[in-house]
């Protein structure tokens, strides 16, 4: 069995490793644009061997986990080059773009359009972990699209490395996506910006910056290349929840100002639920 | 000698557990305006006795530890009861108010007005841990107003519990601590807001939520009995870190609706560097 990473960071990078377990005698062909990430990822025992575009014929199964735009790019040569048995499974944080390119391609039945929610703010093939789709969800778009053969063939490895299976359409994927994941590295990276340029003025303020700061802003580390093209390709969900977003905290400046404290007692209160949903998060796996 | 605690929650409880290492012959009373929290840390082992502000003349040491409001209220008694050698630490997310108000009382020596800057969202007895100043920083306001006696004990016991020292101006201190930690606080607790209204309609929303979401929401599950009278005492300086906020949120949709994906990018790629800064933060420990 050949496997192929297109894309051997973070997410392609731990598919890899979690599919050496899986299928033990696999060989696993890597393809990346960059040829320092090619390296690393086989120094790191991602991939067996460095591939290109060219060996893809010769896959069973081919992960494709590269920035949505790129995507958009490289799936219908890769489709056009894969063998009629082989699963193509795609990997990015928008489904409605891809899914609509592909829906006439010749070969979409081979096609299998997810978004595993799993990942953390690092890049690259050394954020690669082993075990990171353990209790996570897959969400997977337009199921019926693709073979019953390769539906199995997917599951199937999608249960073995231990994901939860939850079905979406394309649009409603990326509507809700847009509050759960989008919004949130927006908050924080516009969090980032507000507090950063503050310090140019006063160098002391991280100084008094706690843990709460931290974790609030961490998804300000994430990658401007992978996101960008996430928010241009789901910009008007995206632009719904700020503009959602904008109006509470506009809200909360002016319960602030008039003095209602009841209110925003009754605001974080009610809010607080989401301990509960939190938690409720963390059991379902 | 003996120790009070006021306030046996996340912050009281949590001095009360490592005083007990430093001053190992210390007794420790407890004062809480809930008889429930007051059994509960008796309980835990937090304090070694119950106790009202009636036995407070007997403490060396005093700890109040709680919300911003309360302490407005009982600092002035504290210090009108207390012995002539005795030490108050306060140690709330606001100074300005509580110096203000406490700058002419006839015992203002013997009073010390920090702000440790450590904690969880989590409150209560429970919520207190051994440790959790270890490496954290303490913020300091108006040195110069306790005697020297009673700093070099304060300086003696932070140091003991291994904490950095920083000294602020209150009024320098509310107003930078406005953007590195109530503005975190309002803007995780709007983003669960914005998620939450969503939800409503639409149940399964929290199934694609992923750990991005759980850390960028996490301070919403702070208790908003002591937040809301921090952020009314805090008012002006978090209503201006709000705007900037709101501002900046407001300038990346527009950039957006624009399509100006260049300038998206380099908005995230600017904010990157808050890696260097966070990594700043947990090496100067």
């Amino acid at each position: 069995m050949k496997i192929a990473i297109i894309g051997t960071g973070l997410i392609g990078g731990s598919f890899a490793l979690d599919l050496q377990s899986v299928f033990k005698q696999a060989v696993i062909l890597g393809i990346d644009y960059s040829e320092a990430h090619l390296d690393e990822a086989l120094d790191l025992g991602i991939i067996h061997q460095k591939a290109t575009l060219e060996n893809i014929a010769q896959a069973d199964l081919v992960i494709v986990a590269i920035p949505v735009d790129a995507a958009l790019e490289t799936l219908p040569k890769v489709l056009d080059l894969v063998s009629d048995h082989a699963l193509v499974i795609e990997t990015g944080s928008t489904k409605r773009p891809i899914c609509k390119l592909l829906e006439n391609h010749p070969k979409r039945r081979n096609f299998m359009a997810t978004h595993p929610i799993a990942g953390t703010e690092y890049s690259g093939p050394s954020a690669a972990v082993k075990g990171l789709f353990l209790g996570k969800t897959n969400i997977i778009c337009e199921i019926e699209m693709t073979t019953f053969r390769l539906q199995e063939k997917a599951l199937f490895l999608f249960k073995e490395i231990g994901m939860r299976i939850r079905y979406m359409e394309p649009k409603s994927h990326d509507k809700h996506i847009a509050y759960v994941s989008h919004l949130s590295h927006i908050s924080s990276f516009m969090l980032g910006k507000t507090v950063i340029e503050k310090e140019k003025h006063e160098r002391d303020i991280f100084d008094m910056a706690g843990s709460g700061f931290e974790s609030t802003v961490r998804l300000a580390k994430s990658s401007p290349e992978m996101w960008t093209p996430i928010f241009k390709q789901n910009r008007k969900y995206v632009a719904n929840s700020l503009d959602e977003y904008i109006a509470n905290l506009q809200q909360f400046k002016n319960l602030l100002e008039s003095e209602d404290y009841d209110a925003i007692y009754d605001e974080m209160h009610g809010v607080n639920r989401i301990r509960e949903i939190l938690n409720g998060m963390g059991k379902k796996v």
